[in-house]
């Protein structure tokens, strides 16, 4: 059923999506910060189900592309997130009727949530991945047959552009390097959908468990108890290694926010591999969690997300593996998404033990 | 007044190109081969003067964007060539009436031939700087303040664009990164145009000039007389210094061709230093010629222009200085397209031997 979303959800809307970002998808303060002015500007937005969304809507998803590292220095304006929209709209010469997140995480659920408010359109309650990627085509409509193109892609200096490509992967390539050429970040807009497209292939009901989550973890605080243990309980997933981040390497290369984390535990040592978002978590050449899984980082007491590029020495922190969505272990989604694709040799393991080969997976 | 191109023109039309070309724009022999199938195929065409062009025209120009050392292996469809147009038409939501050359070169000349054949439009006896240079904005019309942008690209694969920027350095930005993602060779068109602009910032003429020094070089040669000599009078320029390639450096890095040609005369050594097109020469430490005055290199006996990828060891040549359109010599055009620009630190000479100093011109 359709709800409203009010300033006031926001901040649980942020930091859920950074639970569910895997460390990716931006910092959740910036885009809070974003959305709650929007809101505050432009009034409440509806948010409808996927059940409710009509069958001749045009959807487009609203994030914004680039290195976490370079989006948390260069907020957008509210004029800059809803200029792709503007533009796609225009070439597509019909109205726009939805607007939807690509992705779970902290900047790109709520920059949504700012484009709808400023846009004047309701917002899916719903998403491409149920977690973040780092590439743009990594998302479940892409499966379904949905194009990224026509995709528009706008800086704060006013530069925009729209491609119409022949495939998801260049729509990934030519906007990413635009995207790096402009600043390493910007704001895109695309994956055009109506009723059924959106149906099929979107994740349902995201940002009701963002909210969930992010009310989960400070009410588990209020009440003095464990909020990290009350956030896996939701998530359904488990609680894989504490300890203190010893060391962090990371380098904004080819438009990403790539690199590794070291966290010491009582008598074991646990490596994070991440582009954007966290990749691989391996102790003592053991695999405990791997893509398309999630890893997530909670602050030992506050549960508190941390992004990849919020990542500190000395911080003490507890990883948390989580399920993805079950469409995200099939064959076709672990060769767009698997460790394979991101240049890791070992299997698709999931994190509850099963094991799944992804060459096996593939072939 | 308008007159008719016809399949038997382009081969002096590339010819031509090639020499005012300075060494860029492509090689000839592509794009002449590209030219006369869209003649043979789609007809003759229209080539209208700037004076015939009505007020309310839409004029477009088209062009390869990219290495011409990779040009050389990818030579474009007739729908590659006329894709650009097409997508941005449909941008403008207005018919487009006119094409026009952004510059004089091998490919570039002869290219939007291809193109008005193949949409069934007139071809302007014009181009945007009576020679080629590298990058985008680098156009007459640049400073006259037509806009790059809209600016529709789109390659072999089927994969279009349409940028629309802040300034012309922005479109040339963009659309390299994009153009060197997509295999370091695009087309382009762009640079929309009324009646009234492209009479202001158009070089006249462009097309049938380069069609005369095509055949004044075939002429003389027939007749036995010295062809160099003869296209050095149509330039109204001068031999600067005759030779045997002694070595070429080239590589191409972010898009571009760049290099070297050393060239050794009979007592003394020419150095050429190329971006796509020769930008210095120069000889024991003087200049001799530099951007934005053109420099040739022509082939000794045959006179046939030699571009920058064409150069090989052992070929016997003669460097030729003629000068440019008057409107590169003034002090914005310089900022844009002078010595200082491309990272020399000599002052803008001009080949005959007076002296603008580019510090001073620009102050």
């Amino acid at each position: 059923m359709a709800w409203t979303m009010t300033a006031g959800d926001v901040e649980n809307v942020a930091r859920g999506a950074a639970v569910l970002g895997t460390g990716g998808g931006g910092d959740p303060y910036i885009g809070a910060l974003l959305a709650t002015r929007a809101l505050q500007e432009h009034g409440e937005i509806p948010v409808v189900t996927l059940e409710e969304l009509p069958e001749d809507a045009l959807v487009l998803t609203v994030a914004m592309m680039g290195a976490p590292t370079v989006m948390v220095e260069k907020l957008p304006s509210l004029e800059e997130v809803i200029a792709p929209v503007r533009e796609l709209g225009a070439y597509l010469s019909r109205p726009v009727t939805h607007i939807a997140c690509a992705e779970i995480g902290g900047v790109n659920s709520t920059i949504p949530v700012a484009a709808a408010a400023a846009l004047g359109l309701p917002l899916l309650d719903a998403d491409g991945m149920g977690r973040a990627f780092p590439e743009l085509q990594m998302v479940l409509p892409t499966l379904y047959g949905v194009t990224a193109s026509p995709l528009a892609f706008g800086d704060e200096k006013g530069n925009v552009g729209v491609l119409q490509t022949v495939d998801n992967s260049w729509t990934e390539r030519i906007a990413r390097v635009a995207c790096v050429e402009m600043g390493c970040s910007v704001m895109i807009s695309g994956f055009r959908m109506t009723g059924s497209q959106a149906r099929e292939s979107l994740v349902e009901g995201s940002l009701s468990r963002c909210i969930a989550i992010g009310k989960e973890i400070v009410r588990a605080r209020a009440a003095k108890s464990d909020p990290v243990a009350a956030a896996v309980e939701l998530l359904g997933g488990r609680e894989l290694f504490a300890g203190k981040v010893a060391d962090v390497q990371r380098a904004t290369t080819r438009g990403f926010a790539r690199g590794q984390a070291r966290i010491d535990g009582q008598d074991a040592v646990l490596m994070l591999s991440f582009q954007n978002e966290h990749l691989v978590a391996e102790s003592d050449g053991r695999i405990l969690a791997t893509t398309p899984d999630l890893i997530i980082v909670l602050e030992h007491e506050t549960g508190e997300p941390i992004t990849t590029e919020g990542l500190r020495y000395g911080q003490r922190v507890r990883v948390v593996a989580a399920p993805s969505d079950e469409r995200w272990h099939t064959s076709a989604a672990l060769a767009m998404v698997g460790p394979g694709y991101f240049g890791y040799d070992h299997p698709s393991y999931r994190f509850d033990g099963s094991v799944e080969d992804l060459a096996e997976a593939i072939a």
